[in-house]
C-alpha cells in the first residue's frame, strides 16, 4: 500500500493509492496523525484500511489532492545518517565542512537528528531565506520506518521491524551546520525537511538494495545511486541504533545520501530562490519542492 | 507552581505540590501527558489547575507518591548543549573525548538532541548495563521548559518563552559519544535521561543566573556551579536556536553540565554498578538515581 496524507477542500485526511484514487480511510480530527497511528497498529490496523476500500469505502482523485508529508508530526525527531555512501563521504570530507572527524570514511554509523518542525510536504515551499549564511544545500534520502519497536535486534531480524519506506530531502545549512559542530541546527531550519509523497509498505518492494535514488536540480541529475550502495545497510543500522536505545513504531530514519551535492562542486553549487529540487526513488515516486 | 506526575496504586495521575500534598488535577487515561497539555494551554490551563487546589480538590501525600518524570513523554527528544561551561569545556577537550572540533571553548552553541525513550524520573534506575563500553558518565544540567512557540525570538524577550526549570541529568556513554561522532547513540542510550522531580513554573524561580547546580556521587561532591557561569545564557540559546527553526510549547533544553564529570579525571571515574548519582538545583529539588 502507498500510505498518503493529503488536504482537500481546507481539510485533513489519510488514505491509500489505488490507481488514480485515493480511498480516504481517515478524515476529522486526527486525521492528520492516522498514518503514524497506522503505523503504530501494525497488521490489523492496515487490514481495517484495506477493508475501507474493499468495502466501497469513499475516494477522491490524487490528482486532485494536495499531498502532505505523510506523517506531518511524528512522535519525535528523525534520525538521519551522515556520510553513509562512499563517493559522498569523500565529497564532504574534502569540502572543508565536515566537522565529523578525521576520517573521511566512518567507522561506525554518525547519527543526527532532524527536528520534527522541518518537516514539509511534497511541492511545499523550501524556505532558503531562513537561512542566513546563504549555503542551502540538498540531500535525496531513502527514509525507512520503523513498524514495530526494536530493542536490541539483530542484523538477521532487522527488516522484521521495518513497516515501509519514504523518500526525504535531508534539507541542510552547510555554514549552520560547521558552525555549530553538531547538527541539529544546520538540519532542522524550518520546511528544511521534505517527506512523501507516500509510504510504500515494505511488501511494495521486493530489493531494497536495488532500489535507484536519484536527485534533479532544475531538471539536472545530481545524484544517482543505488541503496546497495550504503556503506551501514539498513540491517546494520537497525542493530547498531536497537542495541542501546529503543525505537518506536513510527520512528523515521533517513538513511544518509550519496554523492553529487551542492558542496562536491568546487565552488559549491548552493541553492538560490527559484531552484527547484526533485527527489526520485524506485516505488516511492518523486518528491519536488522549490526554494523560495 | 511545581508540576509533577506521579504514580500511586499503580495508576499515573499528574498535580502540583502544595506544602506536604500535591493537588490532584489530572487522573486516569492521558494523565501521563497532562503536565505537557498544562505548558500548552498556557496561563489559562494553569489557572484552573491553581483552582483544583482552592476549590477543595483531591489531594495525596507527596512522601506516598512515586514521582516520574514531570513529561515523562515530550512532543520530540530533549534540546542540549555541549561544552557550555568554561571549566567543562576545558577538561572535555582535554580528554580525548571531544569529537566536537578543534576548540576548547565553542564560538557557537553546540546543540544535539537526547531521545525521548532516554528519560526516565527520580529514583529509576539507570541501566548502566546497557553501554557494552563501560564508559557511563554524569552530567548534571538545568533544563529549561519552552512555554510559548518561539520562532525569531530576540534575548530581550526569551524569557516571555520560557514556561519553567527542571533537573536534568545527561547520562552518557563517552565511548559511544566519540566512536559515533555526532552525539545521539552516545547520549540516548535507555534509561540515561533521568528528568525531575518537579518542573519549577518560571515565577518560582527570581534570578536565574544565581540558580547553583550540584552533582553528588555517592555523597561526594563532583560538579558545583553557578547558572551564571553558562557561556551561551539562556536568552542566548533561545535567540540562536529560533533564528532558523520554531520551538515549541514543551520542548526542554537541557542547557549544558559544569567541570566536575567523571572523565575529567585522570584516569576516567566512570561509573558503576551501585553508583548514585544526585543532581540539585536551587528550586528544583534533588534528582537522584543509581546505576545498575
Amino acid at each position: 500500500m502507498k500510505l498518503v496524507t493529503f488536504e482537500q477542500g481546507g481539510k485533513v485526511a489519510a488514505g491509500y493509492i489505488d490507481g488514480d484514487d485515493i480511498v480516504i480511510c481517515a478524515e476529522g480530527p486526527g486525521a492528520k496523525d492516522a498514518v503514524r497511528r497506522l503505523v503504530e497498529g501494525g497488521s490489523d490496523a492496515l487490514a481495517a484500511w484495506r477493508e475501507v476500500g474493499a468495502g466501497g469505502g469513499a475516494r477522491t482523485a490524487l490528482e486532485t489532492a494536495r499531498l502532505l508529508a505523510p506523517i506531518p508530526e511524528p512522535r519525535r525527531d528523525l534520525f538521519c545518517v551522515g556520510k553513509n555512501y562512499y563517493a559522498h563521504a569523500n565529497e564532504f570530507h574534502s569540502s572543508g565542512f565536515d566537522s565529523s572527524g578525521k576520517e573521511a570514511v566512518p567507522t561506525a554509523p554518525i547519527i543526527f537528528t532532524k527536528a520534527t518542525t522541518s518537516i514539509v510536504g511534497p511541492g511545499d515551499a523550501v524556505r532558503g531565506e531562513l537561512d542566513p549564511t546563504g549555503s542551502v544545500d540538498y540531500e535525496g534520502e531513502l527514509g525507512v520506518v520503523i513498524g514495530r519497536r526494536a530493542f536490541r535486534v539483530s542484523k538477521a531480524d532487522a527488516y522484521d521491524h521495518v513497516f515501509g519506506y519514504v523518500v526525504v530531502n535531508d534539507v541542510t545549512s552547510r555554514e549552520l551546520q560547521r558552525r555549530h559542530n553538531q547538527w541539529v541546527i544546520g538540519k532542522g531550519v524550518d520546511t528544511f525537511c521534505p517527506m512523501g509523497p507516500w509510504i510504500a509498505t515494505a511488501d511494495e518492494i521486493g530489493d531494497v538494495g536495488a532500489m535507484e535514488l536519484e536527485t534533479l536540480i532544475n531538471g539536472e541529475t545530481r545524484q544517482k545511486a543505488r541503496v546497495a550502495d550504503l556503506i551501514f545497510d539498513i540491517p546494520t543500522l537497525i542493530e547498531t541504533m536497537s542495541a542501546t536505545m529503543t525505537l518506536l513504531p513510527g520512528d523515521i530514519i533517513a538513511t544518509g545520501t550519496p554523492e553529487g551535492v551542492g558542496i562536491g562542486f568546487k565552488p559549491p553549487k548552493y541553492l538560490a530562490k527559484g531552484d527547484r529540487m526533485t527527489v526520485t526513488i524506485t516505488g516511492l515516486g518523486e518528491l519536488s519542492n522549490t526554494i523560495v
